[in-house]
């Protein structure tokens, strides 16, 4: 069984896209997380639905509002 | 009794519908979760309203925003 | 005093009717909860607004997303 | 100071009016409730927007979906 | 560092502001509130965006529909 | 490994954005935070999409409403 923690943890200083509860994507390198999937992203570029990108630098998540995320 | 993540256990390794709060649906075969019932599925599809499909492999998801989970 | 849980386990292996958050309406059998009243139901159907009636079977449900429940 | 517990405590048995976060609202006798403001009502009736009403009896309400109680 | 609660702590007795997660805004005086953040108003009123006002009492709110505050 | 309270730590007294889950913005001086990402913000200005600016001055943010926080 892979624990979603764990696959967090393997991802940590790669690229990952996620899907927020308002239907942003956002894409950066996962610098950090904690126990209830908060998360540092450096790098991060969000993409609308129009394909337009806009850079965000370092960004801090709160977990509750991600939906999924994917490894790039 | 049938408790829920006592039922999650028993789909480890199986394939599974889940309904998030955003209206998606995505498949696909559950290798991980945990008692907040975060999870990992593997092989992933989404599919959408017009019944297209949209692969996104390896997915991590916050257990809050999985609305329901049936087995396929 | 009625406490909360108290009401679903005298609930279990008896139809319930649940609203969700995203306006669905699910009825089935309650075969069990946990604390974070998540829930397993059996034989659900979802009924639409246009009293349409889908066979969704086995269901595990997230309770933060359950808004309320009612005894058929 | 009043503890927002301590009033709901002093609130059982009494008819109030629960707001939800899907705009929905019930009135109800409130027979009982948990920390988490879980709640049980009894004789529970919603009222629509266009002041019609619907009778649900007794209902248990998962207290992250409730947004306000007041009392009738 | 200004812990939040601490600032609550500081409240009671005033007058505040709250926005809801509905978009709603309610004023009133703060009589209580717990480590949730759940609140206790006295002498509530709501104010629409048409500047409406409506009056509601004494209110119990649940923290986590509560997206911010502000003193008056 | 950045940790999300961590890198909070280091923004106090600096300016942040907010972006909330309502898609509203909020800008200001972050004067405190606790475990749950609740936040203190002074000299807060909620930047609307047409580019208008309301002052809001102290205001306690609930964490879960909370979608990302980015350094100015």
């Amino acid at each position: 069984m892979v624990m979603p923690l764990a696959l967090l943890e393997k991802t940590v200083d790669k690229r990952i896209s996620l899907l927020l509860k308002d239907s942003r994507v956002l894409e950066g390198k996962l610098t950090g997380y904690d126990e209830y999937m908060n998360m540092v992203l450096d790098e991060t570029v969000e993409r609308t639905a129009a394909q337009e990108e806009r850079r965000l630098g370092t960004v801090v998540l709160r977990g509750n509002n991600v939906v999924s995320i994917s490894l790039l």
